[in-house]
């Protein structure tokens, strides 16, 4: 048998244990799932499950399956193969897409090409902040963090129709981050947490981590199955539902109002806390609806980052909420992370009051809205079929032609350099398996093309 | 009987519950303990915890007293009181300063006044970056974070007698959130985690947000009492054990290698992991022993960041742990704050390669060693006096004169316009009630010494 591919599928599982993303106690995939997972036999995976039990990490329960040990220690990671072989599992995505180098092609990441960012922008803002006092130099940000970038929040969500105050907003180091701080603040371990299917496969890593148990609901071209979102509260009963209502990753749907007010009715209905995350607000030419605008910030908590159209690089996101939330959550930020990034809190001001953001955004979503239709027409000439048509943003949901697994394409075309997003990653229930999300920013390079039809035609 | 005393103890008690010091199923301070801490009488206290259990936020068991109820949804903090009157908890120095403007006096504060701070680097480093590529401006960072920082770090840490390959160095955003997520890969709630006592007082705080029991061994000068920490280990089994070795917060003193070498023996023996949190190394002028040194990274992970002495505006920390860890602490870096913060990172690297930055920490040492002489020689007078002497850093820990509470002295400074740092907000077995942390670079202003003996007898 081969001990590479053995050894391989151990370093998968370990990961995943050690990633919390297989959590003590829960039951491992079936054999025959992992070895159509991992592309090996059977009697390989068999081996490497026996093999796991003799270290430790997992057990088994005959007649039952294989189970992860409740031993706490770190498990080592010593023997993990090499990263082409990891397993489709929610990091995929992140972690190709972060780790690729810079020559590598990226249609499969989640941000804009470093060209099609506000360069002049950012250049000019950090100009005036050399310049700037030694306090902003140097210092912890205060606690709910800098008064006039949170005050101008506020006005941009005005424009949204979310009214709130600047004491209601709590800046944080990411979107990310403020959904992992509300996370500690409105969940416990064994909670059960609802999101979208599919839906940014970083909420499943980020929820897997705080060990709660997810449930997801289908989305459609106008927001969740509006039946099942109501059927799953009865059943499940989540404390939690996480979306995007604007520009929806993956699909770039927009929420429709009457969806939108059924979910809130639904929410005051069986207590359920929402948080929207609207990292991608900045795409649209006309704002969607939004459910903080029409629920008040009272079930509601909007969350959002500048990390899409403004910079990636200098960590901001923010956190507005019920008035009641805001000290105890200020509490739990001290504590993982004591001052906020105020330099970059401050780069962020400069550059959203610069006049030439405003003119960049306008060019952007042109630039965004030929780029989808161009892109878009060219994936249909390979018999790539986009799902959904998106008003606003990057992304393009699209079906594969024929019976085409996407996984397989990835790993395929990752072989040759370019990191795609096949569908399962972003699917709780994987029923994404034909499907794939696009990025039609990061298809300037023709190359792409003939790349992605390279690996189509592998599989 | 007074309504806004009521309504105050409320409003910490719920702040407490919301901040997770008080976990569901907790049980309350007694009323008579209550009564202590608010400063009000013990019927203002049974008049405020019924009406909490009125309000379902507790639950009373008669003859054994009062606890958290287990509801999970997040209370209403809509009644707390003024910030003034919240009680000395582990959040009590970092709120007085952080939200402190920018003219009140706050010799309790753990950071340099910002004239203090290397400003023409960070401005030569911000006109630098205003020249970078475009990715370094707003793309985000690669999961271990910047490559040349990571280098420079190792670099740094060999000069500490501490061996290390710069792909066992994750990037984090700051000191905090790198204990933060080595808590999240190491522990599970319900855990005991060892600390000083007294140590730094946000240890307490983000270690109760992880749910984990705390017990503490008394600091002596030269390190932890060692007879007590095995002790300890053998009655607790603590699975991790968080500590400074050099400059110890609050007391500034410095392990010695025999009791660095006891400690990593004890904890070879009982399993133990130990976070050594090194985010003063800058301040020392001659290095002085690490547990990662003499353990080589095997159970001791090595911590810091360049808050202190380079900007705590620029968040930027890292973890140095065993190669077998690396890959776990990245996937839950990624599910928790997808890319670093790259920008402050190649800010840092750019100081830390300036070779003005090098001449000011020379200097910097020089002033903290004559801060530290003339502040305690002037508190000295006042009967004020350091129980350890140390080597480096901005920390004098001192008693008291007389029979004083040093919270008590504590509430008198801030209505004063002045922040003090009590003993028992660093003191997990609330044992240094007459001693205090006082920070030799906030007294610049000689009016500092006059407020102090102010509220020294004001109590």
């Amino acid at each position: 048998m081969d001990t590479t591919r053995i050894e391989t599928v151990m370093g998968q599982i370990k990961r995943r244990i050690a990633a919390h993303s297989l959590t003590p106690g829960s039951k491992l995939p079936s054999i025959r799932a992992q070895a159509k997972t991992s592309a090996v036999s059977i009697s390989t995976v068999v081996e490497a499950y026996n093999r796991l039990v003799a270290e430790g990490a997992i057990v088994s329960h005959p007649g039952s399956g294989f189970y992860v040990a409740n031993q706490t220690a770190p498990l080592a990671l010593s023997e993990v193969g090499p990263k082409l072989d990891r397993a489709i599992d929610p990091f995929w995505v992140s972690r190709q897409s972060l780790e690729a180098n810079e020559d590598a092609h990226k249609p499969g990441c989640g941000w804009l090409p470093p060209e099609w960012m506000p360069e002049a922008s950012l250049r000019r803002g950090l100009r005036a902040l050399s310049k700037a006092a030694g306090t902003s130099l140097a210092e912890y940000g205060s606690p709910l963090g800098l008064p006039p970038l949170r005050q101008l929040i506020a006005r941009r969500m005005a424009d949204k129709g979310i009214e709130s105050s600047p004491d209601q907003i709590i800046l944080t180091e990411s979107g990310t981050q403020a959904i992992d701080l509300l996370c500690r603040f409105l969940i416990e371990p064994g909670d059960t947490v609802l999101v979208d299917d599919p839906c940014y496969f970083n909420f499943q890593a980020l929820l897997r981590a705080h060990r709660v148990q997810i449930v997801s609901v289908p989305y459609t071209s106008v927001g969740p199955d509006i039946e099942l979102f109501a059927a799953t509260l009865i059943q499940h009963r989540p404390r939690l539902y996480i979306t995007n209502s604007a520009v929806h990753n993956p699909t770039g749907a927009t929420l429709s109002p009457v969806v939108a007010h059924r979910v809130l009715m639904l929410a005051e209905q069986h207590g359920l806390t929402i948080i929207e995350d609207d990292i991608f607000a900045d795409f649209e030419h006309v704002a969607g609806p939004r459910l903080a605008a029409f629920d008040g910030l009272n079930r509601v908590i909007h969350i959002g980052s500048f990390s899409k159209t403004l910079s990636a690089s200098a960590r901001c996101g923010f956190i507005a909420a019920k008035t009641d939330w805001i000290e105890g959550l200020v509490d739990l930020k001290i504590a993982t992370t004591f001052g906020g990034g105020r330099l970059a809190a401050e780069l962020v001001l400069s550059v959203l009051g610069d006049s030439g953001y405003r003119k960049y955004l306008e060019a952007l979503r042109t630039r965004l809205t030929r780029a989808r239709f161009d892109v878009g027409a060219r994936l249909r000439e390979m018999g790539i079929e986009p799902v959904v048509e998106p008003q606003a943003g990057m992304f393009l949901w699209c079906r594969l032609p024929g019976p085409r697994d996407a996984t397989e394409v990835a790993r395929a075309a990752l072989a040759e350099g370019i990191v795609l997003a096949p569908g399962n990653a972003f699917s709780p229930a994987q029923t994404a398996g034909d499907l794939m999300r696009f990025n039609v920013s990061q298809f300037s390079n023709p190359k792409v093309f003939a790349l992605l039809h390279d690996a189509l035609v592998l599989r």
